[in-house]
């Protein structure tokens, strides 16, 4: 019997777990290490040991829920995280590790064993609302981070993450890191092209490098009637310049994002010239000689900007990440069986971020997107039907029959 | 005997005056209608008997101490402002009040009599601070606002101007209104031009259109690393772009100044794109023509680019103001005596409102500037030495004197 996803039972689980922490609008609002990740993480546990996984936690709070395979290898691992953002929706994440779930009982329910165990896991913090950075469990799991650092990590209150991880009961004893065979993650594409373009299957190739810069600029505060244009050290128009420049980089860098999302200005009064402006500038490219062109290009412009204007400026890099190249093995598994399910496919790169690319540094990784409406994510109206649903968890199921099997 | 300000005298009162609503640094907070402003008015009120001046207060607050002329004329009025921003200084407006005072002390020590009487005025409320709009005395004085209005203008608490009025025992039984010969007005500069060029005496022309606008931008929130940049509706480009328009406009237009003081974005964060954006542009010129010019490229160019980003926008004119040409006679009479003085001179136009444009609607005014250290004001570090304003009260004193002979 050829196994096939339930994917009424998965919708079924999709709509459950969101309603733990629901918040108006469709939403879900469950920030790592609260009351409301608590609640969630004790829900998937026991659906975990429903479907007779055992289920491991380890120090940093990282849940494996494992199913035995009929040889002694390392798992095939699917993952994903169950924490959103404030005002979250019910897919991003939670999607990743239901349909492992579901990959597992539909296994079960054709009694089919796998050479090489099968581990469905969640990692903690991945969205790094209250504590930085984001993707932090699969991090401490890929040694990127030590679990000590990581427990230390203090929110913008002062409160301890390890504080935090140890009163929500969600610190296990298994320590951080063991050998996988393969990551896959299904997730919604978190964007407009796949609806857009009318594709059903993202091939993931990769996740975009990025850098996040925080430009703080001083001018001079001044009247806005008295003082003449060639006597002003306006931080606000030295701000908006930037900005300008930013969007620029985009037409002649090929695969370049750039945004400016946040712009403060003092004293933000009217008829005064501002003192300071912050800005961030976060820099997207999947190839990293570009992203750094990006970066070299933007700092040379805030220096010819800042200088023409007698504004003076602090730098401060927040977040840089190299761009992530998933395997290729993965890759082209992931689109030959959409094909052969039918499905059209577009080779993409992540613009998020995600726990596959820490994996991606210990084992071979790949990714799975399905479309999202309206491109929506982070958003409690965050969506993904049924019958899309239902055709990523199934390229899902057989990617990793492929991964676990013997040869 | 030629009558001569006594400037020790006149800086003590300006420090005395300074000492009333002090705040750290030297500032003072005497913002209109609270109970500071009540207790600045009674040392004023206080200095004009002292005087000898017969004090009237009209239904809006403005308080006139006037010293009687020789013949029936109408008077020679002395005036400005005794209300200061939150965290103002001890010159602006004060400065013109009290050496208003310093000139009538100075005439009764020569013991001169003029043909016209003199009347030192202190117009209610001219910063604007909680009941707008700013220069309020004056406009309602010079029949721009109706009384009735003015009293039931309502602060963003809610509190009426009249009930402020009457609460701090501010308001007056004299209709507001009566006819002025001429007016003059001693301020120190407000900007860093005088000082920049070694100038002792501004000679002002006028002072310049102001055209406040409020542009919202409304764009959509989107993922910064998902949303490719054609498929962007970004508010916060939308306003750095109009932002360096605005800058771009005082390039070709003559005189032109513009400012954007308030850039305020939603959601304000790293890595989202802006749904909404809210700017301010203030533009100001003295020639109206091109004051109109800026304002309707500005706007074509609003139009420009929110409809090529895809972007609504909201515009809200918040402030209009014509420029103003003070009495040609007057401003002829200040750089004539000023030179006769030994003073170097600077024909130029207010880049700020003062009260003197009001009473320029009912009768020759001009005004005399001082420099500003800095260019400060607004600010608790605004200064000008005692010998500036030993130079510009000199000057006040001797158009006063030709402003009040008989021929």
């Amino acid at each position: 019997m050829k196994p096939t996803v339930d994917v009424a039972a998965l919708v079924e689980r999709i709509e459950a777990l969101g309603s733990v922490g629901a918040i108006d609008g469709g939403g879900v609002c469950r920030v790592a290490l609260t009351d409301a990740d608590a609640d969630g993480r004790a829900v998937v546990i026991d659906w975990m040991r429903a479907a007779g996984l055992t289920v491991t936690v380890d120090t940093i709070g990282n849940v494996f829920g494992t199913r035995a395979g009929t040889r002694d290898l390392p798992p095939v691992m699917i993952g994903s995280h169950i924490d959103t953002v404030a005002t979250g929706g019910k897919y991003d994440g939670n999607l990743g590790v239901l349909a492992g779930l579901a990959v597992v009982d539909a296994l079960d329910a054709a009694q089919v064993e796998t050479a090489a165990p099968i581990t469905v896991a969640f990692f903690t913090n991945e969205e790094g609302v209250r504590f930085a950075p984001d993707m932090m469990g699969s991090l401490v799991f890929a040694g990127g981070m030590t679990i000590e650092a990581a427990l230390d990590v203090r929110a913008a209150d002062g409160t301890r993450l390890g504080d935090e991880l140890q009163r929500i009961g969600a610190q296990g004893s298994t320590p951080c890191g063991f050998p996988v065979g393969a990551y896959i993650e299904l997730h919604i594409e978190q964007g407009p092209v796949l609806e857009a373009e009318g594709i059903e299957i993202g091939v993931v190739t990769g996740v975009q490098g990025i850098s996040w810069t925080e430009f703080t600029f001083r001018g001079t505060a001044n009247h806005a009637g008295t003082t003449p244009m060639a006597l002003r050290k306006d931080a606000a128009y030295v701000a908006a310049a930037v900005t300008v420049c930013a969007r620029e980089l985009t037409d002649s860098i090929p695969g370049q994002l750039a945004t400016v999302g946040v712009t403060d200005l003092e004293p933000n009064l009217t008829n005064v010239v501002a003192r300071t402006a912050r800005i961030t500038v976060d820099l997207r490219n999947d190839d990293a000689t570009r992203l750094a062109q990006a970066i070299e290009r933007l700092d040379a412009e805030v220096a010819r900007i800042t200088s023409t204007q007698g504004v003076s400026v602090d730098a401060t890099r927040l977040v840089h990440f190299d761009p992530v190249v998933f395997d290729s093995e993965i890759v082209n598994q992931v689109e030959r069986i959409a094909h052969d399910h039918g499905r059209s496919t577009k080779r993409m790169v992540s613009g998020a971020g995600h726990d596959a690319q820490m994996m991606a540094r210990v084992c071979p990784a790949g990714m799975i997107f399905i479309p999202s409406r309206d491109g929506l994510s982070h958003n409690p109206r965050e969506y993904s039907s049924p019958e899309q649903v239902a055709q990523g968890a199934a390229v899902l199921l057989d990617v990793v029959l492929e991964l676990a099997s013997a040869d």
